[in-house]
């Protein structure tokens, strides 16, 4: 029997989009994690979350505002006390927002409420999940998901030197500065936390169609999941602090 | 005679280090701007600048907090009424901070504060002088600083591919991460501005003795500035949308 990618995965922003759909992808894995924690805003009007919830023994759905230190601080514990000695194996800090605006209209409202949401909240709960990740990391020895990992919800957009003349992302300066933004913060989080054996990665899903990848995206939210499920499972510590696509392939920075 | 290397020069954050050796060194050029704008918070107690002001008689110093929209807004207009029909040349977004912090003691103030100071300001002094710009950008066909350009002060602690192990910029993650943004931001501005003939770049001015560079720095800003000065007087086309060290050296993004 295959070993389980992770005994216990977290992911942000749970609630919709690719972050649903990996909840449902950890779940239909088989063997699949001990404990999948799906984490958002509003358990209670999550109700795609709701319905996994009746048909899985394995998920437990959190109520977590990134950008809200108490309320990281709560969700750590809970998990604390569902992980338990093992710890927390993977980080999936999927949340993240999408305020439009181009050279000519962006703001500087938009532009710090997008990096808190996509950059800041990242670094915090990647911070705050630290003691729980380290005691994951205590239980193995070669770098994976199946010992302890921080996956940080990159963007194609995010990368600079692909960035060129006329592209399709004039419209979102303040998203793709804050995914470069946190391009480097996964860098420094896998040079910072490559002696723990905590592996780091930033990690481009596919434009895939959801509410943020709108109706012309090429992908499917059921095409995508299964090649980064299958992907995450193959990380080793050659990928500590890479940029990946969800078929593997590394985006230039 | 050689040609000045642009007509009209702005440097944000002039009153010490990097920006006040720039002003320094575009006033001593053969032959020099017909003006060189240096802004800070307080002119009243810049008294370096104060002294060139008695030397000079083509230096303006200008109050300008980057981080006020108001106090951009009452700065284009001076620089209006100092440059008139012919515009702005060139543009240096210089002025930054560095606010200490490891991954350990790193807070969302911190992070958010650099942010503004150091990624969103340069787009919103962007924003605001680009109709001064394109004023410049009109007087001249081949693209360069004696047309019209937009020159980002980033840093080599903000190039993601050189960021390794143990390197000695683990405390300060709001700094390099910001730096990062920055240089998506000028890779945008970059494509964005192309068509206007107004050039970008990031530009790494060297690990240099000031304030914020320390005394193990082991460049000296009279060092530094001459070399910083002819890479600028050489930029072309070719340079739009470039991450370069003082000597002109790309970096990787």
């Amino acid at each position: 029997m295959d070993q389980a990618l992770c005994r216990s995965v977290l992911i942000t922003g749970a609630n919709r989009g690719i972050g649903l759909g990996l909840v449902e992808g950890f779940l239909a894995a088989s063997p699949c994690p001990e404990v999948v924690i799906a984490t958002c805003r509003c358990p209670e009007s999550a109700q795609e979350l709701q319905k996994l919830c009746k048909q899985y023994s394995n998920i437990r759905v959190l109520p977590l505002d990134v950008v809200s230190e108490s309320s990281i601080k709560e969700t750590v514990k809970k998990v604390e006390d569902i992980v338990g000695e093992k710890g927390l194996n993977c980080l999936i800090n999927n949340a993240g927002i999408n305020v439009l605006g181009s050279l000519e209209d962006v703001t500087t409202e938009a532009m710090l409420r997008t990096f808190e949401t996509n950059t800041v909240a990242q670094l915090m709960l990647s911070k705050a999940f630290l003691p729980l990740l380290k005691k994951a990391a205590k239980q193995s020895a070669t770098m994976g998901c199946h010992r302890a990992a921080i996956v940080n919800m990159s963007s194609i957009s995010a990368s600079i030197g692909l960035a060129k003349s006329n592209d399709i992302y004039h419209t979102i300066y303040p998203y793709r500065i804050s995914k470069a933004a946190l391009n480097m913060l996964t860098k420094c989080l896998a040079t910072d936390l490559k002696l723990e054996g905590i592996l780091c990665i930033a990690l481009h899903p596919g434009w895939i169609q959801t509410d943020m990848g709108g109706t012309k995206a090429p992908l499917k939210v059921q095409d995508a999941v299964p090649s980064i499920i299958s992907l995450l499972a193959q990380l080793s510590e050659k990928d500590n602090g890479a940029f990946l696509d969800w078929e593997g392939k590394t985006l230039p920075w």
